[in-house]
């Protein structure tokens, strides 16, 4: 074990962090998980937050810090985690977002449809596996739940895990929303492991409450923020247009591994298979490529890729209506017929400047994964009998908000 | 206006705080304002909380500055408010706790029952107000909501008060809590005035969800902490054991201004009317007293004096049970027989070591004083109408928990 | 004046910044001050300090908040600055980075010749003014230090400028390099201005000792850290090596801007005189056009231009030498012979992966600029004849070390 | 070993500490510990930096706790440390503070002349080991510097320790100072040990550079402030005047323990002997018996005494005057006469009003305890032959400074 593999790592959310092992670090190092540093972990939200311009790489360290404590924090609660389990969480969490395409979120299901980044993830891990001759298989195994010891990956991927521990810490300190910070160092404190599942201990109750509302003001003031979501939106059209036009018009420029998916129309299961082609031109794909292009389309003749594309280059975003109502269909049909006129486009191409869609949030929904809450006694109850915050219809049932985006030349 | 009065104060919670006048520097410089110096913000919490040395003083600085910035906020909105009336509210708002007593809320009404600190913030503000030639008139006015612009009485007692703003802000940066740090400056710039009502801007909802469960989250991890309970507890028992002593042994050492309560029991009337003894002792005693007083108690014939200042000086801090529900009266009189046979004290002092109580916890209650939220049309709701975590019966029900106290040397 | 247009923008590094009047919100909103959103601060410093991802842009907005903290103390002093005068300071600042190509300060005059960003933002400062019909030439004096007050323009360049009071904070914050937090907003309160000089208060000094350590950390921590070195020259003799190809080979891919002055040698004249296209080109190009570039490179038939960009995308980094001597000229010979092996190249292209430089850094030199103090009997001394700590040859003396950059496949 | 002795303690500036053992525990519960909750670390300079009302107590944590991390990092670097030498140096380390007098430096020396508080530190180290059988041999041993592993000692008391580490974080962060900030976690990170002796590798010359700054910073602007000089000179005049009044006037309240030196003219040899009683006093003895103290004072019929200890309750401080050279003779002797016929005193007494003295500050000096550089290849260098900056009589020849205190009525 040489001493350059011993490497700490400056991060101004968690101050110094270790790679743990040598694997870790070769993974670190590896072209799949460098790419995270060109893709942005909020996407377009720094046209909002103009400090947000942190990276996935950024969020797969973190998260890889976040896991190291809570394993050495269960440990020490007397519970066995063997050095080869405790790297294989390790190895997940550092991979867990590699599938994520440029702007994360935003182009997520644009490039392959049908495939979550959760998915690609998954396929570039066993890539990796095969590339490390089977040493990531505990690691799939988890990354899975195939595993017996369920709270390794319940610290991967679920209400408490350490992707979310981290995001929200390092987005609240990206974005200078100072207010949402949360407590992670006393939440890793409190967990614990009842019957191979994740608990917390109950006196952690409070924090895990306002982990809660945290994440919730977070939602609502930046990850669905109403030019966040007009940012978004634009990029989508953006690329639908490109997409399209890339279709009829061969000279079309897109970044060559952009235009690999324009002009090969990728499926799920190719890439699910593995092919090498799709495989390498997926993992070379990152923000910049769409950057790159769209700057190009600006001067495109197609006057809707050029408008769109200029939106997005000069920050020239629409106006964005959020309410709690659906939209109403009259003022939509207007605004088309006002960008009909204004844009000298057909009605079908309407929907690529007035358009509308809704946005969910939910707090906490214990159908798919509960957290637990353990009592001094021993007995362990699901937080929304333990908590009377978790105890109300706001965190278990879904929050649903209805936005409507034109452009700001209209008149409403 | 000299240069002297100028002063800047450093905060390190604030950062730099400008005292806006000369006369609230002169308030500053008043003994009845220095003693805020020697009353802990926390009372005993820093027996917990080792961080939490912090002093009335500091808070009411603090509060001071947080008061200019909502000034500030609520003139650039084009609202008037006088110069006069600016000052008046400074003032108002640092001279707002001058009544604490010792340890601030741990004591209060142990040394003058039937008042509360208000009201003898109130008490002492006439005072200067003669003292200083009927300059703190508007201050007094503004005090007890008997001005016209009622938006300035709220900004001292309110929801949404500067007081609270301060010492939710203070406490959780010197306990250490970082979790509970809410969005102040952001709240403040939210802030509006309808009506002559303090109202929020409705795109701060979500910061004043945060603020009220980073309260709730103080309040159960901090205020009310079980060994916070525990040592506030010791005090007042240690208190009411020496002054029952003092009603007979006229030999009881106590500290000066200590000594006068003792010796005198001063009733409600008495401070109301403001005899200037009454009023220069009260503002003589501090935290100080307290614990010069107990330190020699410790060596006092009586053994219950003894045994509960030695827990206080040597921090002795006797168990605690904190439970939903009402304390089982089997459980209490076994501990109280116990204690007697460990103590070899009568029944009837057995109440000095076991004993009872229960603490309340009302995140938002809207019949006394309620949250306004300004929307975009005008129209203003309350906030229960506007926030769907304001709207359950988690933050309008008081919690109500009951917690028993008995020595650790008894075993249950 | 529209409500839209007083704008407040979080920053996490100094919080709610004002956009002080409509003329700056216009500025911000040009394509030329938003495409800094798409150059990075600190060029390829994320390489190492993966939190160092900010841009151009947040700084420009840092340093017009503290250029309007500065603005409004000196006028606290009691010195006028008229509406005209701060807008224009404003102005200036905002804009003065401008001129910035890809990366900062890494590409600095390898895209054109003999031109310092600084020029260039003067000429697009020329270019906005023409735009703006006039509304720049205060600003335009001011930054080139031609206007009466000369205080102005030390504000915006000097030993205590807006400019590196942001740069290091925010550098300081975005590395995680907490230990180099100057005291800002108190060196601020502790300028005055004498004799139209800008001036610090004698009590300052300790402040300004600091802020001067503080930035020869950052020097030798980070600007000049052995790996930022490195990438910054992998970055240098990748772009040098495109260029190369590009004169003989028409079918080397480079994004838009890039190719346009790969194709057309742009002289220093050129730019400065303006050249519609020219400007147009040049404020189109950032970040990613380099980016995707290279990604291109890697499959490209060169095997240096390959080797390169696969070095700057895959992280692949030289190994860096630093000492206090000249490297040795036999070293050199050696490592370039082993590369003409290792890589099958003839001795003239051994350049491009062994070679050696020099980096410089005096941390105040009192020849260009100096830091003037003021003591209250009214008498300003130059900082060298007041501070023990700038008084010796540390500080005036520029320090120099010498590196030398090799491929990581060499053997020394 | 009880699980109620695993505490973690919740630290504002270091986050979560744990208490690493049940005997560490176990001494941190002694009175002679829980003491150090009544003695603010900083004296009487929260009259200048109200924030600062932080306690030696906190400091013995905080320190600990950088102990701990000390031990762990300098094992990780495969030193051999026993887990009897880890507990022995954190025991020394928690203690090294307990002979602290009220407001630590303020009064060392006016209780009990010619002995510091480490003598009697260590005194009562050795009354310790005694209540604990032994169990402090070797933590005498490390802190006496009689102990073969040198770096022991160092951590303790030297250039580097982690007094010294603790001190200046917590008092940077308490007083509001934040640019003295210094890196702590790094320099403990870069901290080895080579012939027993501590070491720094060489990376961290930077790191210690500013931690020098941020110290000489702290003491211009913090512990020798001259109104803090002012503040803690009216501490000393007035426990001396109450002393010689104590003399002839049997009458003279003082708290108890106070009560006890001045009744017993308490020689060196007397405690150093241990006499029980002498021992129970001291540390029983603490801040709240100064202030209860003086507040009677006030009422004092010697008008010295009187009038001294007010300017100390009510904040009523001198002015001062700080310079490079001495102070002129001929001012001293006009203030006193002015003071004569002002107070109405002889001239005799004159020297409680009008008094001069000096402050000095050596940054490093290498005679005593060195910094030692450990460089790559294994060389040790001393500081000053390392940095450029050690290598100034900046830092190695003492800066003195020159004071005169006279009271606020006087006129120069």
């Amino acid at each position: 074990m040489t001493q350059n593999k011993h490497k700490i790592i400056n991060d101004p959310v968690h101050g110094f962090i270790k790679i743990p092992t040598d694997f870790i670090f070769d993974l670190l190092e590896h072209p799949f998980v460098q790419r995270l540093r060109r893709i942005k972990q909020l996407g377009l939200t720094s046209l909002v937050y103009p400090g947000a311009t942190h990276t996935r790489f950024q969020h797969a360290i973190g998260a890889l810090h976040l896991m190291n404590q809570a394993i050495d924090n269960i440990r020490q609660k007397g519970l066995t985690i063997t050095d080869e389990e405790a790297e294989a969480a390790a190895a997940a969490i550092l991979l867990h977002d590699i599938g994520h395409g440029p702007f994360s979120h935003a182009l997520e299901q644009s490039i392959i449809p049908d495939l979550t980044h959760e998915d690609i993830s998954f396929i570039l891990m066993q890539r990796l596996n095969n590339e490390f001759k089977g040493k990531l298989s505990l690691a799939l195994q988890i990354f899975k739940n195939q595993y017996s010891k369920k709270f390794l990956h319940q610290l991967i991927s679920g209400q408490l895990d350490m992707d979310r521990m981290d995001y929200l810490m390092r987005d609240s300190f990206y974005t200078g929303v100072a207010e949402a910070t949360i407590g992670t160092e006393r939440i890793i404190k409190m967990l614990n492991v009842a019957d191979d599942q994740l608990v917390v201990e109950s006196k952690g109750i409070y924090s895990i409450e306002k982990f809660l509302i945290a994440r919730r003001l977070m939602y609502w003031q930046v990850y669905f923020h109403k030019t966040v979501i007009a940012a978004e939106n634009i990029l989508v059209k953006t690329l639908q247009r490109a997409n399209h036009i890339a279709e009829k018009d061969s000279e079309l420029f897109a970044a060559e591994a952009l235009d690999f998916f324009f002009r090969n129309k990728i499926t799920r299961n190719e890439l699910k298979d593995g092919h090498d082609l799709v495989i390498e031109k997926y993992t070379s794909l990152d923000d910049d490529d769409i950057i790159v292009s769209a700057k190009a389309w600006i001067n495109h003749s197609d006057p809707l890729l050029s408008y769109l594309s200029g939106c997005l280059i000069k920050r020239g975003l629409p106006k964005v209506m959020i309410q709690d109502t659906p939209i109403d269909g009259r003022l939509i049909k207007k605004l088309k017929l006002n960008v009909q006129g204004l844009f000298g486009i057909d009605e079908s191409l309407s929907d690529y400047l007035v358009y509308q869609g809704q946005i969910c949030n939910r707090a906490y929904s214990g159908s798919d994964e509960k957290i637990r809450i353990l009592y001094n006694n021993g007995i362990i109850k699901d937080i929304t009998d333990s908590s009377e915050l978790f105890n109300t219809s706001l965190v278990t049932k879904p929050s649903v908000k209805y936005f409507l985006c034109y452009p700001k030349e209209c008149e409403v």
